[in-house]
């Protein structure tokens, strides 16, 4: 495994692979990476030749006061998380953006609700270096999270867009044995705040489990979720179509619920599956 | 030379040809090809394996009361031009954006002045047809004419931000022997208008006569190429930094004249390189 720090280094790794016929797999993180992220990796590993993760804290997808200079970061232990999944390249790059970059990447209509409600400006800052990861990497397969759902829709709907050639597989949501869904955020959690955060994967499991006992009714399931939750502050908790993200008023087809909401300082997402029986 | 109609079927011999390890040129119209276009593939042809040719009016890239329903179209004079530059494929799409489609690339900036300024979206429209263009096609080089100047400057800028393996060539304007710029839109003009409109490509040549001649002062500049111009509206008469697009108040390196004006219902441009002697 090697690490790459510069876009023409990465380029120059691919081309070469390219001119070999190689198929790229290819992982975008934003670092701090745990297990959930070594899944992603793992599924990619058996469906490419090569396989490159990058790590890389947008900036343009956080507002003006969320918690980019904040985030956490950890090369090392991404280093070596990456070399016990089999990771061909890590791209961690210093010179990411051009200088006088002046492209946005934006996706209309599934990032309207939700998270892009919640966080303006958020989805196309996501799209926009999506774009431009995929245009230097020239990947045959990328997969993103299930964790980050509404992000994996709206990456699936640029790339049908623009076109491009790259497969995109979704990777389930992983959690910790206590049912926290990982997150590199989870380390900024004072042990109250932890034992408060799990009400938000509680709250998810209270809709899947009244659905599963037969109530169809999205008000009384969303109320049965909602009433679980801890939260300081509650951006959204929806149940949606699974594909278009719209609100569901009854549950009339396998749908999705969705959470995100504040602990303290740390915002906090996670969904699941809601079956439809 | 074979036309292909849809998406899948660019799409599948494109992927043969990159088996193989061929370099794919590639040059975007919207049709009703002229002289000027066949000089763009003919730029195209020696440095590329394979060369495709689109031919797609883009509703993205006209304005509502724009010229749209009456764009000129023929396929089967463009195919006969684009055999006759030994152009491997003509993609004409029937099928070209998905259903769905909810994908804009926006450049910033360099499309806020001049046609940008005079046709609000359009150049957002141009963007975004030519990202899923290369995606689709996944061009390693692309010619694109001088006579859109300024789009030219957008495409380069989007190529560079999105990271696109493709070299953006630029393919100098074509002029028929009375001096008007090549264009499809040429064919809107009565014989009366015709004459009238050869006043855009005489006003830019008085700019670049009086440059010549040592005038530095670009209001004199402007006034002298004014002074020429019959058009029935003007759009913009402007010297600018060729690179940023910035208007200039002296001449103060080589720059670039470019004009839009209305010859009765038809818009028409041109623009020529300013010496700074």
């Amino acid at each position: 495994m090697e690490t790459l720090t510069t876009v023409a280094a990465l380029r120059e790794r691919v081309r070469a692979w390219q001119t070999e016929g190689l198929r790229v797999g290819f992982v975008p993180t934003m670092g701090f990476l745990h297990a959930g992220h070594g899944s992603l990796m793992a599924l990619a590993r058996p469906r490419c030749d090569r396989l490159v993760v990058s790590i890389f804290v947008n900036p343009l997808q956080f507002g003006p006061n969320e918690d980019l200079s904040r985030y956490p970061r950890d090369l090392a232990g991404d280093e070596r998380l990456c070399a016990a999944e089999g990771v061909d390249v890590v791209f961690a790059p210093t010179d990411f953006y051009p200088p006088d970059r002046a492209t946005t990447v934006a996706v209309a209509g599934l990032t309207e609700g939700l998270c892009g409600a919640a966080r303006p400006g958020h989805f196309d800052g996501v799209t926009t270096v999506v774009a431009r990861l995929f245009g230097v990497v020239q990947p045959q397969l990328a997969v993103f999270g299930e964790k980050d759902f509404q992000q994996l829709a709206v990456i699936r709907r640029m790339t049908t867009d623009l076109g491009l050639p790259v497969e995109i597989v979704g990777g389930p949501l992983i959690r910790d044995p206590d049912g926290l869904a990982m997150s590199s955020r989870n380390t900024y959690l004072s042990a109250d705040e932890r034992s408060r955060a799990l009400s938000l994967s509680a709250a998810l499991r209270a809709v899947v489990n009244a659905a599963t006992a037969g109530e169809r009714d999205v008000d009384t399931l969303r109320a049965a979720g909602r009433a679980a939750l801890q939260v300081d502050r509650l951006d959204y908790f929806e149940i949606v179509d699974p594909g278009t993200l719209a609100p569901l008023a009854t549950l009339d087809r396998p749908a999705r619920v969705l959470v995100a909401g504040w602990i303290g300082r740390t915002r906090l997402i996670d969904n699941m599956a809601v079956p439809w029986i």
